[in-house]
């Protein structure tokens, strides 16, 4: 039975997601539909290729990762399906594959342009429904990607900076701030150790401990998170709130200076 | 495999659509279970059934269209199971039902009255785990639909004005907001060309266009939604926000004079 | 098919539900997964035990009930697997089984110990990914019980005073309020019946009806709920925000005294 994984921004109180539901199960019957998300907020790719880089590959082999965050539908952007480390994904061609692509040992993608594989009748604003969702379950179903259209070289990615290390300082970024107010950096855990004091916008965190409850209940905490990156938590409590930092907000580290 | 879908306004926090799943799994190990939504305001029939006309008819027949928004459980209103178009929907009788029936090419409907599809020892509080989801089980197993209770003639019919249509003007509503604030009215989209010229409670809109790119970030736009009716959107904003609208204002649209 | 339930506090916008999905189908690949929440206010383990305990066992036997709301993740509360009344519930000890352990009519309990059913490379931050859907997966395949760990003769209870029966007097407490307000108490519905006087924290809500519809739009009113025990609502409104009352406030009961 393959699995068709769901990632939105539709929430669920419209019946969009409801309506691809159906559309993927008319065509793949056996597929086991998966939900990720649908309460993405609207538009945010970055969330959403975040999101889709906590989980694409731990999902087996074959698994269809269908993601629609697509505030550019029914314009000039392209739809793809790429296939990397044996796992698809279908998206929209705007960055929202961009750490899959990063991650990937191999990959490769095609665009989309074969009407047999989508929906007769296509709307200009509905091609979770229309596009990605038949062309889902055709994969689920074991049509190769080449006979999807074209094969494409490159992918749209995000500007996304990435960290920085140097003799003595690393420069980094708030990746993603989770529902707990843990703020995920973009730091990899072979960077840093005890002797780095780490810094989020001009607030002195202290050095890396080995799990929250290292510290006492409401207290700020380095930590390596689950994905291997540098997190910055507060026990029980919201480190983004706490801080007063977002997404994308700075986060530096540097060496020796843990004794200040 | 049998397909079960799931639409509600119980949230999922407090563990009352578990229940249901609960019960449905014992009595149809086999069924596979589809969540809609269950973040429907609560007690808003309105919006339920317009959600369930958004997927009813494209999932594969035989499927059963469970949905559960019933401020008046355990009064007067009567509980129904329905055949419209080769799919199932059991339901409260107080307009659930309204666009599914409004739209099929024909449907046959019961009450549900047998005790022994229901579960025994039935609360007053919760007929979605007590009658709704054994009876969508029973379905699910291919229990006939005559077996559950006595044939009804006729269903409960929201009270919703149809759009009409007159010489140069049609007088339509706002049938639903999206959660990207997408005005979707009830006007068909063989009614409108780019003739006509659109205006939402006061506030002129323009012309049809193909697809929210036509026009720039944040502007107003036309176009012809998902459901081939007419929907008044904002380029990646909020239309609803930007014209402080909501379900049930008026649309017009008058003809000819799109060069005011 | 083995069902594996799934309750967290982890939201979805985060992909670390997914995250466990993609480890518990790599497992056990003919898994059903059932989503019961993942909106539980964090940290909220009375909440989640509240939940939990209104679907466990209405699931087929050998479901596994993966239950994850651990605010000392990484720290030293031990990680359990239980065996009640023939469903499986994989847990942080934390109270989470507590209404559980009590209803049962029999549990076996042990702690989760062997790694070989853990992923390899623990994260300090994830056991929910990296102890629980693991184990939840094995347990699906049937792997037995007592070789996840040493069995323990007692887990971790919440401290929930249990209502009190005085002669004329019951006194209780609001175990939950649910989506719609309702005040859901925890007095069992064999300790009232008409001739009792109910009032919560100040408040007479009057005697007990059978159901919402019993009253007036907006009106109070006692009946007993879907799990069988005292609930005070609101017709088709809040209770809670009638009276401005939380979980945990005190619901007394006195009889005789209802022509007051």
């Amino acid at each position: 039975m393959p699995v068709v994984t769901l990632l939105t921004d539709f929430g669920t109180a419209d019946g969009f997601v409801a309506a691809m539901k159906g559309v993927l199960l008319t065509i793949a019957p056996d597929a086991g539909l998966v939900d990720v998300a649908h309460d993405i907020a609207p538009g945010d790719v970055e969330a959403g290729a975040w999101v889709l880089s906590q989980y694409w590959n731990l999902f087996p082999p074959g698994t269809v990762h269908l993601t629609v965050i697509d505030p550019g539908v029914g314009g000039a952007r392209r739809a793809i399906a790429l296939v990397a480390d044996h796992r698809f994904v279908v998206a929209p061609d705007n960055g929202l594959v961009t750490y899959v692509v990063r991650a990937a040992a191999s990959w490769r993608c095609v665009e989309l342009a074969e009407p047999r594989y989508m929906r007769p009748g296509l709307s200009a604003t509905f091609h979770g429904r229309d596009i990605f969702a038949p062309v889902a379950a055709h994969l689920a179903r074991g049509v190769g990607l080449e006979r999807l259209g074209p094969a494409l070289n490159e992918v749209r990615m995000l500007d996304i900076q990435p960290p920085e290390k140097a003799e003595g300082e690393i420069r980094g970024r708030i990746a993603h701030v989770d529902r707990f107010g843990n703020l995920i950096t973009d730091i990899p855990d072979d960077w840093v150790d005890e002797a780095w004091h780490i810094v989020v916008r001009g607030h002195a965190v202290g050095g890396l401990r080995r799990t929250y409850s290292d510290v006492d209940r409401g207290e700020l905490v380095a930590v390596i998170g689950s994905m291997g990156t540098l997190e910055i938590a507060a026990r029980e409590a919201s480190a983004a709130e706490r801080l007063g930092v977002a997404r994308g907000d700075p986060v530096t580290a540097t060496r020796g200076s843990f004794s200040r």
